[in-house]
């Protein structure tokens, strides 16, 4: 049974160095957060399997790693600057700032219904209907949402509204040592950019043909208006995208394909499929590059089904938007004039000759948001024979930040120490991952400990293991005990057998 | 031997899809690189070898991931607010601006000797004296730059130079949608800042007794007068850093011992030591945290010997300038008042009781610096017994991009295309890095191609392979031929002992 509350999780990431607030030690930097010695393994895990699974093991799949600092017409053609906002709203009385859609999901239906009615709109219109045509007539908006009562969540009083108006979530900074209008940049607010301006880089590098995808993993920033939900909503996040390139016309079915190979690699991280429910996004409240798009919806502790991962049909839109020579590349979707792009961004169809732009595919996922996923579904809380409980992270083998625990039993005997700090460098050197020479407390405070953060296999150096058992035989020399963390058995292995033991059981 | 010049790498780096100038088919971002899908690979690697060696291979360093964007308070109290500027000066005349110790570089000794004098200075002073005298006194400095006759090296004439004056190389940006004084954040201008203000949240999650580190790997942003050399020099870039937190006292023996540590470490890299200069920096060239440092640096190909990690003992600068109650912990350093910190950043003395600042022995090595290093160091031209030339990147196996490319001999026989297929992915099961389904080209040209990106063994599935030789006989089925990269060198190994084979041979 997974977390039933993100508190639960949040402590356990503080008190086990999972992850820590950003620049903690000043009050915080809302919406960045520190991954700690536990949760930078759990995250790099994360980031290797969906490497591996995309890059490695798929045959029509190449890396990429672009830079963040982005050149702003990057930012221009791929409609960025125009619509990558959202929409703001202040209450005079309270002084505090909202994101209008999250303010108004605080309403109840009645004030909702009023504000429908006030601004023209039929009442079974969704909310991002409401929303937009508020920013559509911003100040008959503050005029309507003043009349309807909009309540403040702050202090649950009715507000004095601003007009709303949008916002740009994008980070812009001034590059190099002349500050004018030319030499401000982005950083990156999704990864995909640098895939598309890097399209015809990669075909010259490595002669590909349609379908084949760029796979990248990198940082990308978001100005929120209000970050929150721990690490589900940052300013500062990690994402894991392919975009992945078509022939118009094979676009659809690529898409439902995607969509089936995602909630596979979902499922072999330990996420099962009916934890996520698939949203077909509405027409309404799709991004402006948008065909279609499939949400991957995770059933949070205490946020509900919130996204993980979106799989969207970018159609020809971003290839089309920064290509040059678009007048002759019958373009499908609607991009503005590229005066400025210097490449071709288009193949030529082996059979007509004809260029095409190729259609994109893109599953994006959130690493956060996926490590927040997994470790709210390992999380377990069980109660034991003795009556106790005990939390167990029963994360997959391949994703535990640490794999096993070599532990001597008496630290302050050196043959018993010695052999299990040589045990812990060979069993290092299989390359299966982090092995920790554990020495703080007893036995029994270290199982509950690794219990607490996902280690499959405790391993105990003890007197049998040196030959000196208390009664004098030797049978045990060369042996350890190995403890299971999901089912608490030990088992008495020899040492000699003990890679191969460890190796067929880390494999998830 | 490594390569003559630094044109050859940029060449092959753009040629083979390693890297990629940023934002490319917008004119370029100076001071940006993208990593194509090789670079990514080789990148991604080093790094792995740098985390193996240190987080998993020691038994005293824990892994950390900050967040790139910080608060302003933790770059007040780190000092980088106040020092972390490059001197500028601009020409008049050319309208071009310079890095002033850059551009003292490029000047004739009559040039600097003159400048020494007018502005008092002793002949024998170093630059970075010079360069301070001339900060010191910025409108004589003008006027003495005019006079002593300071070239502009773009149009090889006298410039009309301004007062010289700092220039804050961090990057600024606002944070959360409220325009004011406090609400500006920096992107980090160095990784270690994220580990001092998290040190308190490492030891409360690990137990950690000195003496023990912190490492961390990731990007971080410096905003350069003037990019150049390729991604020698550049305005986002990625560290991979140590904090070791040792008593005082015993920071010269630690200091000394990562040195050693480092050395070693770039060798299993492929950089020999006598590739490698160590500069024992001088005083008037520290950085206002360091007690001492060590520059290890690379001779590259037309830079010459140039910084590809430095090694400093920073003594309790950085923990005693993030540290509350700083008044009680006797900090040796000189470190500004700190008013805003909630955590104390000291230990206990388990026998005196006494709580004290630890000194910091910290190894930061550039990641980006580091692969150009490894490139160059790879990078070899080779006359061949028929008279021809090859290109072959020597890396050491661990560091290869693609492991291996298993190559089917005919593309069109699928027997042959579908056993290749079968045995890339059983290969590529091994774990061990990328194996590449090559069909690319006649087998001479894959060679070749493999060759120069430095993949070690290139493994052909022909009609021997499948049983169907030519003169009838299968003594050769279910066997490939291997080929080594650097020697040339073609095996036949039965597919069975294949895995084995290769396990052996690309441990470097």
């Amino acid at each position: 049974m997974p977390a039933e509350t993100m508190e639960e999780l949040v402590s356990l990431c503080k008190r086990r160095g999972f992850i820590f607030p950003g620049s903690d030690i000043y009050g915080g930097l809302q919406g960045t957060y520190d991954y700690g010695p536990l949760g930078v393994e759990l995250k790099n895990n994360l980031k290797a399997a969906w490497w591996r699974a995309n890059v490695y093991e798929r045959d029509d799949i190449e890396g990429l790693d672009a830079s963040i600092l982005t050149h702003r017409l990057v930012l221009f053609y791929s409609g960025h600057e125009a619509t990558f906002s959202d929409p703001l709203v202040d209450n005079r009385i309270s002084k505090k700032r909202y994101r209008l859609d999250h303010l108004l999901k605080e309403q109840k239906p009645s004030v909702l219904q009023a504000l429908s009615q006030a601004m023209g709109l039929q009442q079974d219109e969704s909310l991002a209907a409401l929303v937009s045509r508020l920013l559509a007539e911003p100040e008959k908006a503050a005029l309507a949402m003043n009349t309807a009562r909009v309540i403040d969540p702050a202090d649950g009083a009715p507000g004095d509204w601003t007009p709303p108006r949008p916002f740009n979530m994008m980070f812009k900074t001034q590059i190099g040592p002349v500050a004018d209008e030319d030499s401000y940049g982005y950083l990156r607010p999704e990864t995909a950019q640098g895939i598309f301006i890097n399209f015809k880089n990669v075909l010259d590098a490595t002669s590909r043909r349609l379908p084949f995808g760029v796979a990248q993993i990198g940082k990308a920033f978001r100005n929120e208006i209000t970050p929150r939900n721990f690490i589900f909503r940052v300013r500062e996040f990690e994402q894991m995208e392919i975009e992945y390139f078509v022939k118009p016309g094979t676009d659809e079915e690529w898409h439902q394909r995607w969509l089936e190979a995602r909630l596979a690699w979902w499922e072999a991280q330990g996420i099962p499929r009916e934890q996520i429910r698939v949203l077909d996004v509405p027409k309404e409240d799709l991004s402006h590059y948008s065909k279609r798009t499939f949400d991957l919806m995770y059933n949070f502790p205490t946020l509900g089904f919130e996204e993980i991962e979106g799989i969207a049909n970018r159609s020809d839109y971003d290839l089309g938007s920064h290509t040059k020579g678009q007048a002759e590349l019958k373009i499908q979707a609607r991009v503005l004039e590229n005066h400025d792009s210097t490449a071709k961004l288009a193949v030529q169809d082996p059979e007509t000759k004809e260029w095409f732009v190729p259609f994109v595919i893109e599953p994006s996922a959130g690493v956060d948001r996926g490590v927040l996923a997994v470790l709210s579904q390992a999380y377990t809380r069980e109660k034991l024979e003795n009556g106790e409980e005990r939390i167990v992270l029963k994360l997959k083998p391949h994703l535990a930040p640490i794999k096993v625990a070599v532990i001597p039993l008496a630290k302050n005997k050196e043959e018993i120490t010695s052999y299990a700090r040589r045990l812990k460098a060979d069993l290092q050197a299989l390359g299966f991952g982090r092995v920790l020479y554990e020495d703080t407390g007893n036995i029994g405070k270290a199982y509950r400990r690794h219990d607490e953060v996902g280690t499959p296999f405790c391993v105990t150096v003890d007197y049998d293991t040196i030959g000196k058992s208390q009664d004098g035989s030797t049978a045990l020399q060369d042996t350890v005990t190995v403890r299971d963390r999901d089912t608490m058995q030990q088992e008495r292995v020899a040492v000699k057998e003990l890679p191969q033991y460890l190796l067929e059981r880390l494999k998830s």
